[in-house]
Formats: C-alpha cells, structure tokens, sequence
C-alpha cells in the first residue's frame, strides 16, 4: 500500500523556501494580472509565461490551438472565434534518473470579461494589495495558482532540489469558454501519472464537478413601426417567453440532484445561466430580433451531445407555445462549453499524497466537495484516465467586480504543492 | 368665407406636368434612398438636398442643430449622440409680389436602423422598383414626401410659374429620435402661414397625433462566478421583472384613451415598446448590468415633462418589488423623444384648401384620422401657432424589412401639392 512521505526536517525546509520567495511570487502574480488575458488577448500574458518558464531553463513548447486537431474528439466544444492568439505553453523538467511519478502542474490564463469597468474599486488589471488581498481580474481564477505551480518548483530549486521525475508545467487558454486549451495539450501528448490545478477552491480538493454546455438562442422576425404594433410581434418580448421558460428547464434538471450524491445537498447545483442578452436597435421599432447566451450544467456521467440535443428540443418545444415564435421558430446555436462533468475515484495514490502535503502545509484537514463550476480536469480524468487533483487557494468574487485571492492561502498552497511534488515525484539534488 | 379655388384646366395642366416630371423624381427618391442617412449620418443625404435646392435657384440656408439654442425650448427632447453631422437644410422661395399666404414644405431626411440586413430580400440602401412599389430603407419614411415637396414646384416651374409667397422647403435631421431638427428650424426663426409635412400617411389626413418619451433603465448589480449565484441576483432578470411591469404602465395608460376622441377606437393607441436590450458580457458569469430602451406615447395635451417624472416614479415603485432592484435601484436616463402630442384644429382655411387640392387630385375624399407615430407636426402647431398638414404617400413596412412607397401613390400625393401651392400661395409667372 502506498504510503506518501518526506521527512519532517525537509517539509520544514520547504516550508520556509516557499516563505523566502513569497515576495517575488505575490510581484510575478501582479504581473500576470497586468496582462488583460480576457478570450482572445491571451497571448501576452502567454508570452509573459513562456520568457518566465524559459528562463528558469525548462524545455519550451508552445502552439496556438488547431481545431482540426481537436474537433473530432469527443471532449471538443464548438468554436465561433479565430484561435490565432489561443497560445498555449508548456514548460517540462525532466529529471537525470527517471525514479518517481511524473505530474503536470496545470492551470489557465484566460480570466472573464470585467464587466462595466467603474463598477470595480479599481480598475480591473490594475492589481493591489489591501490586507491580505490581493485585487484584481484573474487574480484568484487563476493566476494566482499559475503562479503557484512556477513557485512551488522554485521553492525546491532554492534549497538545491529538482523533481526526480518529468513535470510538465502548462498555461491554458479556452478554461473559461471552451476546454479546448487543455484539451489541445492532452492530443499533443502530454500525460503523466498526476495533475494539479490550483483553481481558486478555498483550499479544498474537488471531489466532482459539473460539465458545462453553452448556447444561444436566437430570435428574428418581421419588425414593423410601433404604431402599428400588434402583440406578440416582439423579438424581445418572444426572447424574454424563451428566457421564463427556461425555469421548468432549469426546474427539472435541479430534480434530477438526487441521483447524484455529491451535489444532492446543493440547492441548485444546475444553475442556468442568461450571462447575455441583445436585441433590436430602435426604440421606435418593434425589435425584429433578439440572442441571449445561456450556461447550463451537466452532472457527472451525462452525455453533453445527448444534453446538447435535449436543449435544442425544449426551445423548440416551447416556442410551439408563443403566436410569434411558432411562425418564427428559434434557432439555438452552441456557441462554447460542450463539456462533460467528472468525478475524482477516491482512494487515488494522487488524492493520498495531496491530503498528507495538505496537512503538512496547513495543519488542517482536506475537504472535498462537488464543484458547480467546469473545470479542465474533466479532460485528464475522462479522455486520460489520470487523476486530476484540483486544489487551490481561498478567494472572492470570482467573475465579479474586485476579485481577489488571499496571500497567505496562496503560501500555503504553493507550500503543499511544493511539498506534494516532494512526495510524488521524489527530489534529486541540481 | 374662405374658399380655395384655382382654374380646372390649370389644375389638369399640373396634374400633366407632375406626371412629365415622374421619371425624374422617381431617380432623384432612389439617389436620395441610396444615402444611408441613419442618425448621425444624415449628412450625406443633406449634402444632396442642398446641392439640389441650390441648383434650382433657392436662396440657401444650412446649420447643424446647436443644442444650446434649444434646449431651455419647451419642445427640446435630450440628447446623448454628438450633433456635428445633424445638418438641416433650407431651401427659401421669395416671389416678386408677396401676394399669397405662405408656406413651408418640411420633410425629414433621417431614416430608422436597417436591422439585420439579411432579413432584407435586397439590400436596405440598394433602392429597386417591382410593380408598383419603390423599396429601401426610408423610401416611404419620408424620401418620397421629401422629394414631392421638391417636384411639385419643379412641376409649377416646368408650366412657368412661381409661388405668389414665400415658400421654405425644409429638410431636417433627428424626427426619428428626438424631434430636434424641426425644433432647430422654429428657433433659426422659420414660420410661414401653414406647413405641409408628406409623411407616409396613406394619402390621410393627420387630426391629431401623440407625443413620444424615450428612456432608459439601466439595471446594475454585482455579479458573481454563475456556480454561486443565488436567486435574483441576475440583473437580465431583473430587467426582464421590469419589462414585465410595465405591461402594467401600458395597461394604465390605455385606459385613458375614452378621453381622447381620436384614439378612442383603437385597440391599443399608446405602444409601450421596448425596442432595445443590452446585458451581461459572458455566459457563465451572473450578468452585472442590463438596459432596456423604451419608446412610450403621450395624448395630445399631455404634459412631457410630467409624463417622464410619472415614468420615472413608476419604475422606482416597480423596483421596490424586487429583491435584487430594492437594493439595486435602477436608473431611469431620458435619452431622445420628450415631445408632446397634438391636435390639428379642423376647419382651418390650410385644411380646407388641402381638402379642395386633394380631391382635386386623387377623385377621392380626404379622410382624418389619429396617428400613433410621433410627428415633427407638434412644433409647428404647438409652438407656432400654425396649421400643420401631415398628409403623405402610401407605403409599407415602416421601420420594417423591405420598406416600400406606392409610386402611383407618390404621384397623386406631388399632384396634390402642387395643387395646394397654386390654391395656397398663388402663382406668378417666372
């Protein structure tokens, strides 16, 4: 039976290293939140990475995402933007003597729009500390834990140390809209014994998570002045009939939680989501068309296509029950997220080694939970077969205004990951 | 006693020479459609209008509106967009003896947003004939009433006569949101002893017309990662409880119309449309903020300015229903049409002669009715004490795809004009 383990002299050792580097770690994460990585702008913080993983003298590979490459396997979502600047990196290590388990230490670079921009305290690419927060957009989802991953590696290397076994350090893109950027690094060939992804997890370990699927609906119909406006002519108001019911939707799908143990105590562990919404270009006319953009959620074990295609007939279905929409069917585009849910087998040699480096770091239990949120590990542990141990640290108002990331979480996670690559991989001297 | 008279056979001669001057004015309507003179970008259609007018020998005239000459107006609807480009034009006739009654021919040249383009069968500024019909964007709303106010004189002009009073042929921006251009012109200190506006009325009579509010409700709240929205937290929600209530305002405001004589007898003669949505950035985030543009009507003799305080306060009442709103009051922004309605007096000697110019021209009698569309009319008869005749062409689909004016139509409506020139000015010989 596997029974992880270091020493206690060198846990303290790491612990303390980890300490030393906070100052350049917390600096590097402003950084990284400098560089607006929002959908299509990540390059620049990408490359911000690559310069950072380059000099620290990893083997460097990057590539901007090939659809053709991903687009028949199953994990793939549909994409309706160019993938020029979807750069992904990776930064490997590997070890003189191959002797522990090999690991990837993941996390993505892509961060969420911000939403009106005097909304924010401050603005949103603009990091600050204030107590022990740390602001700004991406500043816990997830550059934080990105930079996590690089000092968890450096805290060792301080104290004359590399793993004793291949890490591959990867920079996603496509976390927040698709699951193509780590899905893109798994067809490239990347693999491992492990993977860690520091999402912002309030310091628990995800036990299972929803998938995701994403599409918009679509209204057009035949305007005319308002003066001479009949009722039900409103693109808008056909849009906002769709929008109500998608409550017996959502309704139904929450009913659903008691076949699922590790999200039956959520409220609503399905949330759909209308994120957006446009429609018409006049007061003056009866708007001729309308789009929202929905997320809705898959539990563990669900088949998106299936999910996929019982969405589009309950659009369809319920346009049948509006005078405009009947005449004027909806069209539902899948626009992102096609992503099945996951769930983490307990008992993993991966999952042991994490609760013991946790407890080291923190002098605290693990917990494990159902995530509501989509996450990467879906594409290691449903198309790799791996454990994927998503662990992180403690944040606020992650997609909202003044997001945040504690700093003293943050040193106690780059502490147990640095303490879990210990145990994993082993150590050897440089 | 009032009696409009001319010659019969001086009115067939005009009839006759209207129709000589068809072909021309059909291609001088298409040019004009071919201009996409859409808020903001009207100028290029004035730079038309003026270059033709000059070219005919009118002592020329053309400012854009300067907002501070307006605005402390009773008449003066606020405005969001810049006015560099909101250029009106005027055309001036003086004759050699000032012996008839004088007149002013106004048509505006803004024209609605397109929409989607490809729900046009052709492209919205691509003007094209198909039986009876000319189509494109602002064919009928008003090109056509522009263009007949220009080609009855010219068809006064190819018999050698020239109006016995002074004539201002008005071409102005802005009708389609605020109104403003007409106001402009009414302040450059336009007047004259009646008005004729050829807005696409189905060869009708306008008695009396409603006034319009435009305004905004900006909903804004704080957002957060979709996996940890709670219930009512959505502002796209929130805006669409709003939306939701007004079917309430409209209801109320319905009611009154067993006060209003010329809109007893429609079903519905103050459209609250909300013709424009916008909210939320991302689909799994919980959407921070929405608005929503709304176009109401007033009753002739309703005030605009209590009107807009009613709305206001009826929004905030609306508000404190909401969980979200109570806490997150919206914001209600005025933002185009504070104009009020208007009744034309009947048995004017304007109207008289119209009636006697119309039923000259088309064999038919004059009908009045109620308009549910706002009208540059109000500042005329409101602020100048002057009969206004709206009074225009056949068409179809205002403010619709596929926009269209009856060309049979355009060339009694010009016959009639003329007419009522010769009735209304007088002629003399060039």
């Amino acid at each position: 039976m596997y029974k992880p383990a270091i020493k206690t002299e060198l846990a303290e050792k790491i612990r303390q290293s980890v300490k030393d580097g906070m100052i350049g770690q917390i600096e590097f994460t402003e950084e990284l939140v400098r560089k607006p990585s929002t959908r299509g702008q990540e390059h620049t913080a990408q490359d911000f990475i690559f310069k950072e993983l380059a000099a620290r003298g990893y083997a460097m590979d990057r590539w901007a995402i090939d659809v053709a490459s991903i687009e028949k396997h199953p994990g793939f979502s549909p994409v309706t933007v160019p993938y020029d600047n979807a750069i992904n990196v990776v930064g490997s290590h590997r070890p003189r003597e191959e002797k522990g388990r090999s690991l990837i230490l993941n996390g993505h670079v892509d961060v969420v729009p911000t939403g009106p921009v005097d909304m924010w305290d401050r603005p949103p690419f603009e990091p600050y500390i204030k107590d022990d927060w740390l602001y700004g957009r991406g500043s816990g989802d997830m550059k934080a834990g990105l930079a996590a991953n690089i000092f968890a590696l450096d805290a060792l290397k301080r104290l004359g140390y590399q793993p004793a076994a291949t890490v591959h350090v990867q920079s996603v893109t496509e976390e927040e809209c698709t699951g193509n950027g780590a899905l893109s690094a798994l067809v490239r060939g990347y693999s491992a014994d492990a993977v860690i992804i520091p999402e912002p997890e309030d310091e628990g370990l995800v036990r299972a998570s929803v998938g995701v699927i994403w599409f918009r609906v679509h209204v057009k119909g035949h305007p005319v002045h308002v003066a001479t406006a009949g009722s039900g002519e409103n693109a808008i108001e056909a849009a906002i009939f769709l929008i109500g019911k998608l409550k017996d939707y959502e309704k139904a799908r929450n009913a659903l939680k008691v076949n699922h143990p590790h999200f039956a105590d959520y409220e609503k562990p399905i949330n759909v989501n209308v994120g957006k919404i446009e429609g018409g270009d006049w007061a003056s006319s009866v708007p001729a068309w309308c789009s929202f953009d929905v997320r809705t959620a898959l539990y563990p074990g669900e088949d998106a296509r299936q999910a996929a295609q019982q969405i589009e007939d309950f659009i369809n279905e319920a346009a049948t029950g509006h005078s405009f929409l009947v005449s004027n069917p909806p069209d539902v585009e899948f626009n992102g997220f096609m992503a099945e849910g996951f769930e983490l087998e307990a008992g993993s040699d991966a999952e042991k080694t994490l609760t013991l480096a946790h407890t080291t770091a923190t002098a605290s239990e693990l917990t494990t939970f159902g995530s509501m949120a989509y996450l990467d590990a879906r594409v290691f542990v449903l198309y790799d077969n791996t454990p994927c141990l998503v662990y992180g640290p403690i944040s606020k108002s992650i997609h909202g205004y003044n997001e945040a990331v504690s700093i003293e979480s943050i040193e106690r996670i780059t502490t147990a990951i640095a303490l879990y690559i210990a145990m994993w991989c082993g150590l050897e001297s440089i």
